[in-house]
């Protein structure tokens, strides 16, 4: 059997995540029981989510324990099989964790998928093609639900979530404009992505200046806001929110590290009849089909090709987490494998 | 033709409300034209709405114009009449205003409506099976959407729409806890109108402590909570929130005199995924059938007999608003005219 690497959660983070939080350790990859497969990592995924996941606090799931694999999203290949529904050299996808190697119980539903790569390279089913892009497909469909001509916003939105939203509704006719950080991937968000507008919230000092900003970017005010980030922004972004928009709130990654981040001015909900609902993609299964199917097709039709970080390694893993976290990564962050 | 008594608003509030911004004066009332009918009002309502009526500054409706006679709904008898669908004596209900009579074009749908007043005294129009007991109505059943055995949460229990909140969700087997102001209040709400509990805020100095009272009262969180009021009160009901509650938010009564009112926890939208909706029960009139319907019937069976405050005569109206606005009113205000 080959020898597994894996990074555990060695401690919790004291306010900001530290690499000192992480572990690297050697462990033997036990032998199949019947109906279990052997998956070699290609990829892994690396998610916002799993800053929550490291803290002990209530949230929407349980914490990651501490001295286990981190949790995380990986495409591979099936090397070892006891189960007849896969067979060797299947591209696979899973949530195989922080390793080079998963065991999976491959009769659990829903534990792991065979994944076409003919149309569709093998990562984009970590990105635009798999729980962001799902996450995305919901948020908008479900929660925003917006109509040809209205005006959808988007935070993060060079991110892995953020591209695809806008990409999703672009393909529904709405205007939709981005708000990300530095000229660089504001470029990125108008010009690869096709964006209509993106604005750099790091030249703006407060919600008023990123209010005004939003003001000239969307003529017609805000209709559906799709929201990553909080705070700062999603008070600036409420200022321009016409009657009766919509906002899914899908991250408020300022509050990860436990800082208060109020909300400034919620009577906008009163007075404007805002509907915010907050959402996680896992507990919607019901819609991975239909988001997949559309996502598949958009990447395969080559509308929508967005880039990928791509760290190398799995010790490079923890950096290129708190990177992501301070939004140093470019388009959805990987980390390659093999 | 009768002498008329108006109040109109004679300037804008500089932060609170006072007496100073109203004037009453004397207008004759002009003669009918074809279609028009005379009504003399027997109350007018007195609603928190109005408050946000007298300010200048952008709001889901028009300010009321200065010099002009305040708005608000009458229940009252025609005296004259030149329409065939009204008759000397009919009980009918409008938005007749701050004044003793008021002329009508009966033509103009939905400007007056007879009613019944053999089962539902004619005050009752203005409070439970009126404006405020269709706002209770569409929040409650169109945004809580509560199911029998689920926790339902209500600011301002003791008023006009929180008393209904109640009332509709005791019908639908829900468990119902009133918040309010002071001892007596608090006792109305659970020994008059039936709720389950009720939790005085003016015992608790921040929304940690009257969050603490929140879990004792709804020992399996909240469900559903129906906002009247705002700031604190809303925190500590976010902080007890369970996962896919819902919050429909009808007023935020705290923040009408311009204080800034944050809210202190928006990431547990996410965290519990929440959904918080605002909304203005005059944009909803497809409900007002439905509502009227379930409402006359609570009412005129005795099931649901709320308590008014009934202020004597049109001087003694900007008085009882501004009490109003302390809640020093309690059960819905009235004014009576006749």
């Amino acid at each position: 059997m080959p020898v597994n690497q894996q990074i555990v959660l060695a401690s919790r983070p004291q306010g900001a995540a530290s690499a000192d939080n992480f572990q690297l350790i050697e462990a033997p990859t036990p032998a199949l029981q019947a109906g279990q497969v052997l998956v070699r990592h290609h990829y892994l995924s690396l998610d916002p989510y799993m800053r929550g996941r490291m803290n002990e606090g209530k949230s929407y799931a349980s914490p990651q324990p501490l001295g286990e694999v981190m949790i995380g999203g990986t495409v591979g290949e099936v090397v070892e099989s006891r189960s007849p529904r896969f067979a060797i050299g299947d591209p696979v996808v899973g949530m195989g964790g922080w390793q080079l190697y998963s065991v999976v119980d491959a009769e659990q539903p829903g534990a792991l998928h065979k994944v076409d790569t003919r149309l569709v390279p093998l990562s984009a089913y970590l990105g635009a093609v798999g729980m962001p892009g799902v996450t995305a497909w919901h948020g908008l469909v479900r929660i925003i639900e917006p109509q040809a001509g209205q005006t959808v916003v988007v935070s993060a939105a060079s991110g892995a979530v953020g591209s695809a939203v806008g990409a999703l509704a672009k393909a529904r006719g709405c205007r939709v404009v981005g708000i990300a950080g530095g000229p660089d991937k504001c470029d990125y968000v108008v010009k690869e992505l096709g964006f209509d507008a993106c604005i750099d919230y790091r030249q703006h000092a407060d919600a008023a200046s990123l209010s005004k900003a939003l003001k000239a970017a969307c003529p017609q005010g805000i209709d559906g806001h799709f929201e990553n980030v909080g705070g700062m922004v999603l008070d600036a972004v409420m200022l321009r929110m016409n009657p009766f928009g919509r906002i899914a709130v899908c991250g408020m990654i300022a509050g990860y590290d436990g800082q208060s981040l109020p909300m400034a001015y919620p009577q906008l909900i009163l007075v404007q009849r805002l509907k915010v609902q907050g959402f996680i993609v896992s507990e919607h299964m019901q819609d991975w089909p239909a988001a997949l199917k559309e996502l598949g097709q958009l990447v395969a039709g080559g509308q929508f090709r967005p880039r990928e970080s791509i760290a190398q390694g799995l010790a490079a893993a923890p950096e290129a987490f708190l990177g992501l976290l301070k939004g140093h990564n470019f388009g959805k962050q990987l980390v390659k494998l093999v």
